[in-house]
């Protein structure tokens, strides 16, 4: 087995600072639908794709689960995100992690539960084109988060193996769908999860943020010249 | 030592679900000032009082820290928070809990770094007239959490020890507080922290929100007849 890792990065809360608002979207989102559910509940969902997240959150309620209601809420969510967006920034060390990668020549990709749409805006932060790198979407797979689907399809877009990959996530669904593709998961904690949280997942390194990950690389794979 | 415990509790995060909207309005009113922060740092600090929080948070990044400038922050908190504060609820569980002590003759008191013109919208919410119950406030302290003086003067209210008090809080900062004053502490999820910790900082049982605990209040001393 080759041992440098290629390196799979979910976006929202690990290379962008957009969990919260996410969060309280979903939860304008739920309010309009005359959904009562805490906050915290919101957050130790998001990182699911949209669909599944909407699916679980009815169904450990009690709430029918139709399939215009899923469509409302994704309306609503996308709408209510719009206005808080505007204050979404990049991570600490999100873009100068991903220059060092490439400098290095270290394969790297993303991979997002997310829509393309929302995706570009994400990149656009990164000062990425979407166009420029390996990105897989929730548009491109059947399924998403904790599926492994979107790290294997990132794996494939790269030419490399899961079970060589690294995948570096904030959430719990990140790490499980690691897990699943026999990758090593990496967990932020830019998402707002504990680090203990993210151990039980799986996690076999945790960082604060993409800043601090650059400052450790080489403790999970990122040297790749003698120093 | 008597055994049978008072219940001192936090508002925000424990009472009502309002922490998700205090880190987004801290975000705003930091951004306004042109202070860079990742949203996660600034959930990890709430639960400290106003001034402490803006003192840590700006020592943190090396900002400068002026009376000015705090008390500018404070004001546009204040001011977006007012914008968030439409979709605040009571947490599950309590109002129901708080009336199982009362009907039981359980002494509690709520503890909150929170100033009464907040707290008394909360109390609102909840279905409670502030001047109707014991209630301490970052107005009738020094030092707010986590310092334990808030938790203090609620037992002093009550005319109990602190020692065979329980501090129910959502944060570490309650956790902390609560160990100061020989009190135990009570975590609940419902802010948002992760089990582990909440647990690191103190606790002795966690519980996902009023609604949990009280399904379980058999376990920190909530029973006082035979059953």
């Amino acid at each position: 087995m080759y041992s440098k890792p290629a390196f799979l990065f979910d976006l929202d809360g690990t290379l962008v600072d957009s969990v919260y608002q996410h969060v309280l979207s979903w939860k304008d989102a739920l309010d309009q639908e005359g959904i009562a559910l805490s906050v915290w509940r919101i957050h130790r969902k998001i990182g699911m794709s949209g669909g599944l997240f909407t699916n679980q959150l009815l169904r450990e309620i009690g709430e029918e689960i139709t399939e215009e209601r899923r469509e409302r809420l994704r309306k609503l969510h996308a709408e209510a995100y719009r206005q808080y967006s505007d204050s979404v920034l990049p991570l600490p060390g999100a873009k100068e992690l991903l220059k060092t990668l490439s400098a290095e020549s270290i394969p790297w990709a993303i991979a997002t539960s997310g829509r393309m749409e929302t995706a570009e805006q994400n990149l656009a932060r990164l000062d990425i084109e979407a166009s420029g790198v390996p990105i897989i979407t929730r548009d491109d797979v059947e399924f998403a988060k904790p599926e492994p689907d979107l790290f294997v399809a990132a794996a494939e877009r790269l030419g490399v193996a899961t079970n060589n990959s690294l995948v570096i996530g904030d959430s719990i669904w990140d790490m499980l769908a690691a897990q699943r593709c026999r990758a090593l998961g990496v967990g932020l904690l830019s998402g707002g999860y504990g680090a203990e949280e993210l151990q039980r997942a799986g996690a076999f390194r945790v960082y604060e943020d993409p800043a601090d990950m650059l400052n450790h690389i080489d403790e999970v794979g990122g040297r790749r010249r003698n120093a």
